[in-house]
C-alpha cells in the first residue's frame, strides 16, 4: 500500500465535562494544535448544540481535524487527518488529550491510501 | 462498548480523475449527500490546492464529511462520521463512490464511542 495519509483516531473518555461544553475553549485548542504544527488554517466550522454538545471541524494545509463532544457521557471523538511532512499528528494528539483532561484516552493510528 | 457514532472511511482508488480536481464537483457531491439525508449543513470549507487535489469539509447536523483528493493518483480519502439516526452512512458511500466513478473502492466502519 503506499500510504497518502496519517490517520489518528481519538475516543477521549473522562475528560472534562465543561470543557467539552465550551465552544471557545474547544475552537481554541484546535487552532493551537494547528498553530503549534506551524500550519496554516484555511477554514473551519463550529456548532454548539442545546442542551449540550460541540461539532467542529478545522481544514488546515496538510491536515483536518474533526471534533464531536458530548460532555454528558464527559466523552469527545476525534480525527486528526494528516498527509505530507508538516503536521506532526503524534504530538497533536497528545496536546489534545492533554487539554481536554481525558483519563481514558484511546488513540488508533490508520493509514490511508492506495 | 457504547457506540456514539458510525465512521465511514472510503478509500477510494481508479477515480475520475478530472472529477477529483473539480471544486464545484466534489462541493455538489458532498451537499448532495448532506441533502439526500435531509440534513442540514452547518458550515463548510473547501480548497484547492496548485498544481491539483481538493481538500474539503463539511459539517452537517449530525454528521461531517472530508474528502482530500490526490487526482495524480486517482485517490480519495472520504470520512463519513454520523451519529444519531438521521443520517445513512451506507447510502452516503455508496453515492460518492458512484459519483467519483470509483473502480477500486474500500470501505471500513469504524464504531466510535465509550
Amino acid at each position: 500500500m503506499r500510504t497518502m495519509g496519517r490517520h489518528f483516531l481519538l475516543d477521549l473518555k473522562e475528560c472534562n465535562k465543561d470543557r467539552l461544553d465550551d465552544l471557545d475553549f474547544i475552537k481554541d485548542v484546535l487552532h493551537y494544535v494547528a498553530k503549534d504544527a506551524g500550519n496554516a488554517v484555511i477554514g473551519e466550522s463550529f456548532h454548539r448544540f442545546l442542551p449540550q454538545g460541540i461539532s467542529g471541524v478545522v481544514l488546515i494545509t496538510g491536515a483536518h481535524l474533526c471534533i464531536h463532544t458530548w460532555p454528558e457521557y464527559n466523552y469527545a471523538a476525534i480525527d486528526v487527518f494528516t498527509y505530507g511532512d508538516l503536521f506532526r499528528p503524534e504530538e497533536a494528539a497528545k496536546l489534545i488529550i492533554d487539554r481536554l483532561e481525558s483519563g481514558n484516552p484511546s488513540v488508533v493510528e490508520l493509514k490511508r491510501g492506495l
